[in-house]
């Protein structure tokens, strides 16, 4: 490992992980990937216990928090390298985005992650995650109407859309039917375009596995 | 109500509003509360439909979002009014403050609020809400030996602790043994002898009920 250099560790299918490495990507921090995996490792519960959490980006002394502190990553990311803005000027803006992007990560991601999956049953699973994303995606559907110019809040990109597409996977991973969600979808689609959201998708990571990958 | 006095929808037992109660208190920001059971109401998943979310504090055009924003909301009132601080101005020790906070909002409080609990069936709730609650409190008293003063870091009070204390009052409902955790034990004590935690304590709410009033 190079000295001095941003490490990440990182899950090819974690959806925390692949916000984390769009943030990056945007602003075009280089970095290294030490792959974790969240499934041999006794899921995101036993990444906890570890030393090294799932990312825990470049925070010496924090490397041993938990890996659904993506958006506090983010946000250090922002606050350390600013440009290009993650998070609009205008405050109410900047709640919208934290709103979305807490939404997402707090209020339907927990939800549907592997470590509550399991707890459910294997025969739970799929019904369980298809609820708790339809649930929340019904809420950010109607946020989005209310928020989103090309992107989830205005015209230019954000945190919020860095939670977006990751979830937006989850959901076609878990056979959600996304008819009834045309903004997320269409928001989503213009996300998977930019290159920043290209090559960090989880089908294209060092650890992504041959048949995953695209 | 009166022209230009924030709203704060609020259930008492909730931890989201009481988190956003502390932050207000701190602050010294007068407000009106309305009160929205969310029991009644269905649950948080119920009160994402609702034109009001518990919690919308003061956003005209965001009122329809989740309780679970309870940390956007925070980092409004933070920007809008900055004194007293509830961030550090290191970005190091801000990204502690924000790591702990999604700890506990992302990675405790939805694994054991209300909804999901429905969802697990009544016989199974108080061990799952102990599980998820130990479970994140064996990372969190970890993660806090590192980064505590006399409050979860430093000897500032900051958004972490206003996401310790209602937390903690959860574990203690879903009577989860505390001695494991002397480090959040301690904080915890010092934050409800301080006056914005007391006073916003849902034993001291208009919406309490006298049986559970203090």
């Amino acid at each position: 490992m190079q000295a001095g250099k941003p490490v990440l560790y990182s899950y090819f299918r974690s959806s925390c992980s692949w916000r984390v490495r769009i943030a990056l990507a945007l602003k075009g921090i280089d970095y290294e990937t030490v792959p974790i995996n969240l499934v041999k490792d006794g899921g995101q519960q036993g990444a906890w216990g570890r030393p090294l959490g799932s990312g825990a980006f470049s925070l010496p002394r924090l490397t041993s928090l938990p890996p659904c502190a993506q958006l506090a990553i983010i946000e250090y990311v922002e606050e350390t390298r600013p440009a290009p803005r993650l998070l609009p000027q205008d405050p109410k803006k900047r709640a919208a985005v934290r709103m979305i992007s807490e939404l997402i990560a707090s209020g339907i991601q927990p939800l549907q992650n592997l470590s509550l999956l399991k707890q459910v049953g294997q025969e739970n699973q799929l019904a369980w995650a298809q609820k708790a994303i339809t649930s929340g995606f019904n809420a950010l559907e109607k946020t989005l109407r209310s928020t989103s110019g090309k992107f989830c809040v205005g015209d230019e990109v954000s945190m919020a859309d860095l939670c977006l597409a990751p979830q937006v996977a989850n959901a076609e991973r878990y056979k959600v039917d996304l008819t009834p969600y045309p903004t997320i979808g269409r928001i989503n689609k213009t996300l998977l375009a930019m290159e920043a959201f290209r090559v960090t998708h989880p089908c294209r990571q060092p650890d992504t596995p041959p048949e995953l990958r695209a």
